[in-house]
């Protein structure tokens, strides 16, 4: 495996079936969050599947990483140039340029660029914070990735309802205090909302994620997986966290 | 305190401030997740209180535990005659005639009968069943309480979001898997989720209760709180459930 490194940026280890990631503390580097949410989508045998604002690339790596007898066809849709090329780098470092394409464009464009109803899933990691809230000395490349500059929860369903199929899955990570954007959201786009996982840092502690998993066209029925615990109280990882990170173990029931 | 107990009914011990409660095998006995309720639902001093679907006033008994000093008033309606009947003799029986006051009335009409706007807590724990599923052999007051019957999810919220007052707060108990019709329900009505809990029977089951605050007119921003689990992993009450039967400790953060 050879991957191109530029300036700022370090190869890691991702600790599933081998792969390796390029990542930069200054554009980008993933959260447990796309840990979480590449797990927890409901991934079929030959799933097209697509990742908007893919950043760089690390869920379309561990749904090919989970997928390997599954042959699923998996896009990375990412808006900013820098992350795309970035993205690229690891999907040929890796070698999966037969199973993951890069495509550099905006999610809110994302209907005319594929086409309705063109996959079967729709994993979204969007940005969580509203456009001009908190840190505003971030630069662009993070700002973009984690405020709702060029895509707000809104646009990025919009286009989520677009893609997926009837009765395909949408499945998005966000904070829990959004939930109720989250659920209305998907219910005016007849996404409905069936999976749903709440995570804590610790057990005696409110959730900071949330996985909601929606069917299109599906019937009202929501069922809520046992809390996802991250730390023990002696602040190490739990067994559930070890196994996750180890690419095994199942994430909801 | 004189209770007066009619055929098959007995007296319980509710081990809050010795109130004791007339309950019934075949008309009504209160749950777990109305004593959740009471204690999760904020309660401030001097508030005017409805609970919608009282059943043998289990809700407002032990709001009116909780408010002793506050000196809130409490309104409990009741569509079963039977059962006000048994809710009013719970007062009587408790000395809270001052604070308590049960009317025989329908949820649905609840709006002409108190008018718009009256009170600053709206409590509910609806039917969670829809008319016509599960257990047909029930009797007519089981089966009334347990489904959706004379109230639907839909007719209670019509009757909270009307009855509560401007920035009020409206709190339901229900099932986890109605939790988008609940947000959904609520946010139609202009009352915002705020507050959410989620109680689990052990600390890997899936939760099967949910308690939901909203505040009318609120802001959009939801905290969860951490859950609460029932059993420890030997059978045995967490100390969370011994300290809420025993009327002590908080509920949610």
């Amino acid at each position: 495996m050879t991957f191109e490194l530029r300036e700022g940026e370090r190869l890691d280890d991702l600790q599933v079936r081998d792969l390796r990631i390029i990542q930069s503390k200054e554009v980008f580097s993933f959260s447990l969050d796309a840990v979480l949410l590449a797990r927890y989508a409901t991934l079929r045998n030959k799933d097209r599947v697509i990742d908007l604002g893919t950043g760089n690339g690390v869920i379309p790596l561990l749904l090919a990483a989970r997928s390997a007898e599954n042959r699923a066809e998996i896009v990375g849709l990412e808006i900013q140039e820098r992350l795309a090329d970035m993205a690229r780098r690891n999907v040929q470092g890796n070698g999966l340029e037969g199973v993951i394409n890069i495509v550099h464009g905006d999610t809110r464009e994302a209907l005319q660029t594929f086409g309705s109803e063109s996959f079967d899933l729709v994993v979204c990691n969007p940005p969580y914070r509203p456009a001009g809230v908190g840190d505003q000395s971030l630069n662009e490349h993070v700002k973009i990735a984690k405020h709702e500059i060029t895509c707000t929860l809104d646009q990025a369903m919009d286009a989520a309802a677009g893609l997926v199929r009837y009765e395909g899955k949408v499945a998005f990570v966000h904070r829990p205090d959004r939930l109720a954007d989250i659920f209305t959201a998907m219910r005016a786009r007849k996404l409905e909302p069936k999976r749903m996982l709440l995570v804590h840092p610790r057990p005696d502690k409110r959730p900071n994620i949330v996985l909601v998993e929606a069917i299109k066209g599906g019937r009202p029925e929501l069922r809520i997986d046992p809390p996802l615990i991250v730390h023990n109280e002696d602040g190490s990882y739990t067994p559930a966290i070890l196994e996750l990170y180890a690419g095994r173990g199942e994430l909801g029931t």
